[in-house]
């Protein structure tokens, strides 16, 4: 090549950040784990404990063999096999909606959705504490962005009757990420209908754990299957696989299908993960209970943990959240656990909306009593000083 | 719900955008297909015949059986397997980088790799005719955006002497997308030495095809491994799987691992297409022939369609893209193609930069002589009058 020797420096200001991040203790670190871990997992998002159960491995397993590896393409071109389209059906039906489209993963989902449904002629009025999927689809929205405080149905209020477009849409989780706790969802679809605005809801976190059998919080909101409603969810944590959908009435799927750019650009899902989610599905179809198993556990967790002493949100569903007194005492804190055979997750910025530090506990529908007692002996005896509160 | 009677109109807008498409036949159908189609596939961007090869298909069972359908967590908390690690490691030797980090998709590899490596103190400089997904990124990421001429060096050039800021990006596809053919990664790697630039190249359609034993476009250009380039590549195409990938010098990935969001806020890569991927690289390690193969079906391909009178561009790679006169016409030829048994992609507005519709027809390593004859038999006999060159 005819090029000049390459300069070594261009990248030297990544140098300059890292540095920064190190001193505010927020370097991340990737820590691959082994087939079958030793440690009492309380960080993962398989909150049903369906990604090894046989019938869901199995159906993973058999699709590859049948249907390839890959789906070859994107979805409107070779990444449509009957699997996706079973799956969609079977998800829209489950969840009563009337259609669904699924995508790659959860974060395309959003993307998808948040685009599609809004654009240069609306506005948008988000809780500021959505996941940066959701964000980031309304970055990329050239809609009106407001984010009003978190859960504060009055200044949904009035941003919506504020607003300088025609068109609005409302854009929550249902149930947040990081602190578990839930979304206001009957009282943002009243404001939502008194000002003629859309509603967009990520049941990521709600869907297989709240609601009837684990339909999610949008149909425990009863809002299942209403004209004005969407919702998101993944295939990536209750379904024990990967990929997102997007549930909602016929013409705003068709309308993605059309012009949602992160479904027409990208491969479809793999055929082993749509058929992951498929028998996943099914297994919480046959097992409703396992919707109160991890509720349950997810309340015997925290009601232990703040008999502790710390400081905690009454879980809505299988996050808990537990605040950390700094970033590096938290994943000093998080490292000790893991030492004594718990895994716990670690939250610091930017992934924490309010910057406070925090070990994000999950639970799963297969704890036993004596896992959460372990657990909560372990983060006990491992916790900083200023994690109790005072 | 104390919610009042839902509006049946919000989403009416839906309805005249879907009108205004279906004047200007631009509605598009998902179109489900069996396990084994029969019609012959020239449509999907399995290039090197994997997808469905038992080492592959059944390395993604195993793994699903093994380390459970869905990797249950983002990449930093539970969602990194010895899998995911392996992979990276065997991508970055492949290709001769000194890292590699491993994303749900090539869409999110993307958007993670232009939004980290740019930002508001950067200029970013792209080609007119770059992929969606880092279109995508360019509008997250905050900086200053020059989209120039396609392939026109001296456009970037100007541009990048020009900037405002700093910092500057270039970004390109190596194979385009839509037409197959190729950027100048030389000269771009020179103008971007030149004026002290960084160079982002997707490599997704030439990983697996170009360069030595399919190391990929950015190998093919001496590029692999130096200090001021980064390649992505997706895991979807060649290696018959999903998934994406970031390649590049150590610092740009560990800073990728704490800052891009779409790695960061992402459940991570099923373990099953993470072993797919992880086989189909050594399938292709073990024949290296793979890769010439493609390109010849290609080359035979494309010079028979141009003998019968087609519009094209002499293909680089395994894609290639046939002017059709309008979008109508577009889908109703390839809707004759399909009928007669040849499966070949159809591009239309806004899946096509320059407005033209196209026949999109990709190459496979296996693809036979008879294979060539029967489908260009067929594209030639179904062709609209409008789609010869005068
Ligand atoms: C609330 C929420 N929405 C969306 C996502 C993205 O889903 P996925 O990881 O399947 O891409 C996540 C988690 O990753 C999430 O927590
Ligand atoms: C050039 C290019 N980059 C990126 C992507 C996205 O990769 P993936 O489909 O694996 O998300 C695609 C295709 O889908 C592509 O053609």
């Amino acid at each position: 090549m005819n090029a000049p020797v390459p300069p070594e420096n261009v990248f030297d200001w990544l140098d300059a950040e890292a540095e920064k991040r190190a001193s505010a203790g927020l370097v991340r670190q990737l820590r691959p784990r082994p087939p079958v871990a030793e440690e009492l997992d309380l960080a993962g998002n398989d909150y049903l404990g369906l990604a090894r159960d046989k019938r869901v491995a199995g159906a993973a397993a058999a699709a590859a063999l049948r249907w390839g590896a890959g789906s070859t393409g994107s979805r409107l071109v070779t990444g449509t096999t009957e699997l996706h389209t079973e799956l969609e059906h079977e998800l829209a039906r489950f969840c009563g909606a009337q259609a669904a489209l699924v995508f790659s993963s959860g974060f395309t989902a959003n993307l998808g959705a948040v685009t599609a449904l809004s654009g240069a002629e609306s506005a948008i009025v988000t809780d500021k504490y959505i996941h940066a999927s959701l964000i980031e689809g309304c970055r990329l929205s050239r809609a009106d962005i407001a984010a009003v405080a978190h859960v504060d149905v009055k200044a949904f209020s009035h941003a919506l009757s504020t607003r300088r477009k025609p068109r609005a849409l409302v854009v929550t989780d249902s149930v947040f990420s990081v602190d578990g706790d839930i979304a206001p969802l009957g009282d943002l679809a009243r404001v939502c209908r008194e000002t003629n605005a859309s509603l967009l809801i990520d049941d990521a976190h709600g869907f297989g754990v709240l609601g009837e059998g684990g339909r999610g919080a949008v149909h425990e909101a009863g809002l299942a299957g209403a004209p004005d409603v969407v919702a998101t969810i993944t295939l990536s944590k209750s379904l024990g696989a990967q990929g997102g959908a997007v549930l909602g009435p016929r013409r705003v799927i068709k309308h993605l299908v059309d012009t949602a750019r992160s479904f027409i650009f990208d491969t479809g899902l793999a055929p082993s993960s749509a058929a992951a989610a498929l028998a996943a599905l099914n297994a919480l179809k046959a097992e409703p209970e396992l919707a109160t198993k991890v509720r349950d556990a997810s309340m015997n967790l925290a009601m232990q943990l703040k008999a502790a002493g710390f400081t905690l949100c009454v879980p809505e569903a299988a996050v808990i959240s537990v605040h950390a007194p700094s970033p590096g005492e938290a994943v000093a804190w998080a490292g000790a656990c893991a030492e004594q055979g718990i895994r716990v997750g670690c939250f610091r910025p930017p992934s924490v909306p309010d910057g406070i530090s925090r070990l994000r506990l999950t639970a799963r529908a297969d704890l036993t009593e004596s896992d959460v007692d372990r657990a909560v002996k372990v983060i006990t005896a491992t916790a900083p000083r200023g994690a109790f509160a005072s």
